[in-house]
């Protein structure tokens, strides 16, 4: 919650005073060319010693809620205070600052679950220097999308080894975007099946389950939408960290970014279109329950009236007495009955 | 409202006649580094041993509507009468004017007040300058947002006491726009209430809610679009008066408004997705209603029919003589009862 | 109406036949720091001779239908042809033009009258030298909103006899920009109005009303909107005869319209939103009438029933003859009633 | 039909096979200040001479289908082959070209019908060189909106034959945009009938004028909403074709077409708010249909009941054997009927 | 589906296992002023030979599931990675990427099929170089909308021979845009007779087949919208292989693209409007079957009522000893009738 950090000082790291017991897990990553070094620390000052080496250093920081890691990491790598707030801030936009000797960014991840299938976001922030790239997760536990990276990394594939610490940042912000393409595949294909069961059997649950898929697009629009001015402005930018080879990839994911802003707005199109379909499928319904309410009740109100009339015990009611009394009225109130079908056939309402 | 004011040359402080009796109160913070004073007074001619001393002075006005206070102040400091025109004349849309010698900026204080549930707006008018800053407050009551800021000069936290009246400017505006977090939180909430009570009970007063959440959204919206401007001109702007340390904080509130809009565009999209539920909810609900007519009507017309027939007061209807005729009618309606019910099964009616 | 004028050469001044009989009234200021003239003059050539003298000429030209008088004028002042044709073709869009020795201005006088309860509006035309200024004035009948000008004028208030005359057209401006306001706010109490009405007792007239307002409002923008763009044009132009002095002023009525801007927006907003809840109002009334009808019918159709099988002549029906058929009856009658009522208040429609 | 060209090689002008054998119109006027030779040719030879004249040629070709007659035009006034081809090609949108030599302008002239009330589209190309414009209008059919601009040629009316190509261009222009705003105030006029038939008397057929009256709104708006950059561009640009004292005009055009899509966007708003207006007419006449149901059926349903109720023929009745049982039961429905009423009032149905 | 890549590489190309068993077809077109030679190869090999003629060499390669081929001819060509990718992956948005040595276009390919009335789509990427021009389409099947491109080089038609590789990418591109014409025609016909369709007998099914064709223009946009982009960024662009002469070339598709962009928002403005006649219609009519409903009800129910009364086994009832006591309650149940009849008359509802 925002909320609480208002009137603190700009820089303060909160404190998140009952959260401070959970540990925080560091994942380095220390490659050239040559060889790669993995390990797992729980102290800052071990990653220390990778910070001045010539190899690339990629540090992982699972869980943001520790100040005090948080802060002594930013110290060593020489990190403006407020940037370090903003990446134990939760609810960031997705925004670039480059602060000349390392370029902060911050983005979402998105990992869908298919167990749940459900999209989780989580906020990553990069500190990418001339020689290392520092990565905040929001959350502790394991599992993230840079899997495929460390693979990369680990058994040499590609160009991962042979390019910079911008490199990397690019590979790993690659990896999120397309993930969200997983995310919006996902969408898609909720977004047929309610179309399927739009037109076999509507049901008002729809309007809640297109809201629903509406606001996951929006979701993903706040996340790529400015993503995308993020990339644009890597691209163009002359930072003195993202030099010329990793921009042609900048451009690529960048190309990425405008097709998912693209494809969102197609599928919150076609959650309108399914919108109107629904709504006017109940006005149709409506229209079918009235014409059988109509049709019934106006060939039977009338037969029933002429019944009522031979029902009526006035002494003198000559028809009474007639032979053929009953049979006519029979055959008058079929003859009323005909006649009214036969117009509603006109009308076309049965 | 403005009306009044039509044809009154520019630069005319209106006088508020009726209005005058009430008192305007006067605080004043000056500090440095070292040492900080603290003072309430109810005369100008106080304020203005302050304004040529080389610490930072913060004048807090309370209260607008006395011209010869806003006037001998901007008189004493050196403000353009159109300046103090604006700053008596509520209902400003935020903006931000740069006379050289100092920077006029006006903009609204929203206060949430968790008692009334309600945001109270006020509208807050800096004059900042190379080593004071004036604050006018619409009204005089006490109470504002800037609480923490004054704990900051006195408790000397952060870097207030060490940077200059851009600083000071700065973290006023954080504040304020801190509380715009609040009250947007704070309708966050009131918006899933609504969604909850639209999924279970949807009234007719939803639709009232949802408009006046809305209204509040736009108010919001008015507020902090044009804000979003006056922080980006501060940030880039070559002002004599805000210094390049205190732009880097700019940025930082800056970046803060566009948040906000992006969550004030979610939160009208939520919205309007929750009138399109409970629209389409009030179909649903005609459509159940007219079902239960229909079902009921048609299955008991035909069969009230049927009783009208054996009522009719023929005197030759065999059917009537039959020992077994009145079990044989009733056979009848059942079957027809039941041919109706099938029916609307079939229909998924029923 | 244009298309009368379609085809003619362009810069020809309509000749309007059958009105040239109504004169035009043409009253002048002249005035300095020192001293002021006032006159009421009816023929151009009194004017020509305060054309050269150093003081501040104001025409004030009321009807614009007398091709002569204004093509005489336009001579004297050297006004080029196309400018005379935009002055006398009525419904021209606000806008600025600079033809170095003059500007032409032309923009919406919006006069509100409390009798009449509506905003009436007449185009005026300003044709703003060195040392002269002309308006024109779409009709000739007396009575326009510049009269507080004449007052300062003759009273000497503000700074408008010590300016040039650009601040004499700032100063209009202004004046009929302020009227926008009120303009505005009849609007916004109109709107009030409605919006209680709707709550109370929604009828189909509002939606007249609704659109009357808005229309009220699109006329307004649509005066406004370019009225922004001609003052931001003389904020940032170069013009020769806009001073920056003035121009200082002129950024004052430019935040004006952009906050008049605003407002419209809110107001069209409010209006939208008015109409949606008058709109699911009518359906949630529709909703109610069929819940009466529907359980009114639903209750007495199947007891109808039932007394219609006891009004049947069968001459076996063995109910007819017992002791208690006739109570029996009326007690399952009302067993049916409690069954279906207890069944709707289930469904919560009663 | 695009289709049919889809495959050619670019710059073919179309056969248009079995249309070949309509002849061409070739009007020439020749003028310069002091005379003017107006012919009417049907050979392509005869035109050749005016082009190198030191006078002013205006060429008008009615038909644009024959491509040997735009061919040989072409190649005799050096026009690039993707140039004629566009001439030959229907449907082209608004635009301009400048090759130097000449400019290339293609726009839509509308002719209103006060016979028919329809306006009627027809495709005009310019071709504007330095002493010559040769237009080509899309039909070979004589009328079009040129009449007064010969009139003016050869009544020596205006500037028009002291001026060259260009201002005759711009004439013609200014006259095809002069014949928008009677297509628009036509519009404007059936919206008038159209809004007073919604209040009177609304039938379904609305909707469908509604529409139709959209669209036309919507063709004219992609007429001019081109046309404006085209001649933003004219203005703006650095055609050695236009000249300066030209330009001024071209502006006065320019101004017209942001006054028409001004106007165009009202008239759209207010068929917005018709349309609005029509369907909550529909809701509420709706509602009043359905009062009436309820309220009758609702009076008379519990009556036919206690009719019923007596109508049974239970042998031990005690009511029925009563003096005043008749009596009683009418008074007991008369209460009925009463108190129903009295609900209906309370609900304002009645 | 892109989330099949994700975390691969860069530049991987897709291995697309089971596929690759299907072979390519690639066709090679060389050709000058003087000579032209047309080849089907299976093997790359055969390709290489003409990279380094001096005449234009066009291979047309049919399909792109096989990453030997695509990675072997990239190679061969001197194409960055991330194009082959790029080529090999399917769904791309249409843009344009300029290396200095080549230039690399991708953008859909649309032919509408009149036999199953479809449009199908094809992903076809373009590698332009001095002398030459590979086209890659994504299907291996024959039928592409290249023919008469192919046509026009063999017999010699047009320019396309004297002109270079830029020249024939424009051709290709010329054609390729020109299907979206006959695309667009016929969802313009298809909405013509859904027009028709839904004022003579507006079905349910209506409101799908305008969302179908809505989602049409949609993806129809999406491929337009970035390609007039691209067109554009070739146009203003400085490419080292798009020539001058061809940019003229380029400008006249550019145009198409955004007259064909008009014309896919003017369909859309018709599909919305057919929609809206659509739903006002089907609320017609239910007004219609509503007043059926009422007239005949209302009719019947008091007469209904009167016979009731009749019809109660009152021992003393006078009426029903009158003589002419029933042709009097037939003769007020007429009246009843009548005076109904009469207020539906008023109410224009028969």
């Amino acid at each position: 919650m925002r909320s609480k950090k208002a009137g603190l000082p700009p820089g303060t790291l909160p404190a998140n005073g009952s959260e401070t017991h959970r540990g925080v897990d560091i994942a380095i990553f220390d490659y050239d060319e040559k060889s790669v070094t993995e390990k797992t620390v729980r102290k800052i000052d071990e990653c220390i010693k990778f910070r001045d080496s010539p190899t690339v250093t990629w540090l992982n920081v699972d869980g943001v809620h520790d100040a005090s890691v948080v802060g002594k990491l930013g110290e060593c790598f020489g990190v403006h205070p407020l940037v370090l707030e903003d990446i134990m801030t939760l609810g960031q936009r997705p925004k670039l600052e480059d602060f000349g000797e390392y370029v902060y960014i911050v983005l979402n991840m998105l990992r869908y679950s298919t167990a749940t299938k459900e999209a989780k976001a989580e906020q990553v922030s990069f500190i990418v220097g001339n020689r290392f790239a520092i990565t905040f997760q929001e959350e502790q536990q394991p599992g993230d999308v840079f899997e495929p990276v460390r693979e990369r990394i680990k058994a040499d594939k590609g160009l991962i080894r042979k390019m910079g610490a911008d490199y990397l940042a690019y590979a790993l912000m690659d990896i999120i975007v397309d993930n969200y393409f997983i995310v919006l595949e996902n969408v898609g294909e909720q977004i047929e099946l309610l179309e399927a069961q739009i037109v076999e059997n509507p049901k008002h649950g729809v309007v809640r389950e297109i809201q629903k898929l509406k606001h996951e697009l929006i979701f993903l629009r706040k996340s790529v939408w400015p993503l995308r001015e993020v990339l644009g402005g890597l691209e163009r930018g002359d930072s003195r960290i993202f030099t010329q080879p990793t921009k042609v990839y900048i451009r690529d994911i960048y190309d990425h970014t405008i097709q998912i802003i693209d494809n969102i707005e197609t599928s919150r199109d076609m959650l309108s279109g399914m919108l109107e379909i629904y709504l006017s499928s109940i006005s149709n319904r409506l229209n079918e329950i009235m014409k059988v309410l109509t049709v019934i009740t106006t060939i039977f109100i009338p037969l029933t009236f002429v019944a009522g009339i031979y029902g009526m015990n006035f002494r003198h009611m000559p028809e009474l007495e007639w032979l053929w009394g009953y049979p006519a009225a029979l055959a008058a109130m079929a003859a009323v009955a005909v006649a009214m079908l036969v117009y509603f056939r006109k009308k076309k309402w049965v």
